[in-house]
């Protein structure tokens, strides 16, 4: 895995509030995970597939369009999902930051 | 509709950025835009199936969670979609803000 995913997983680990981090690869398959194994399975599984849809519904709307990132602010959590070429990382918070 | 989404339409309206505000009632029937017709229906079909199926998403992963807020980041906008139990808000806005 790149340094440069290795890099931001240092980077986002740091935060306070972070509580969890998966990277999947572009198969979503999960590559790295600070979570349990269920519970990252079950997120990828889940926000893979939102994201591909969030990315098709952006060019379809405009094609010269690209998703960059996805949040979803829950009661619990909030979510950040970063999908690239390469990866997709999902950043699990606590909200309030 | 009620005052509270008026006066929320207003105050969304005069934020610097924002390009669009589109209402939609819980069947994602536009009940009031600042875009022209077409994209509204376009942006209320796509939007609402992908709000839906996140609000889906949180509950599965967790059943005493619930979808707050979804921010969309585009290369183009960013798009805040707020749900609730009688409207879903779409707010479209250039990024930067």
């Amino acid at each position: 895995m790149s340094a440069e995913i290795e890099e931001l997983l240092k980077r986002y680990q740091n935060y306070p509030n972070v509580v969890g981090i998966i990277v999947l690869d572009p198969f979503a398959i999960p590559i790295k995970t600070t979570m349990d194994y269920t519970l990252t399975v079950h997120y990828a599984a889940l926000i893979s597939t939102l994201t591909f849809k969030a990315a098709k519904m952006v060019t379809n709307l405009d094609s010269s369009n690209e998703l960059v990132n996805l949040r979803m602010r829950t009661l619990n959590h909030e979510v950040i999902v970063v999908p690239s070429e390469s990866y997709i990382i999902i950043v699990i918070q606590k909200p309030g930051t």
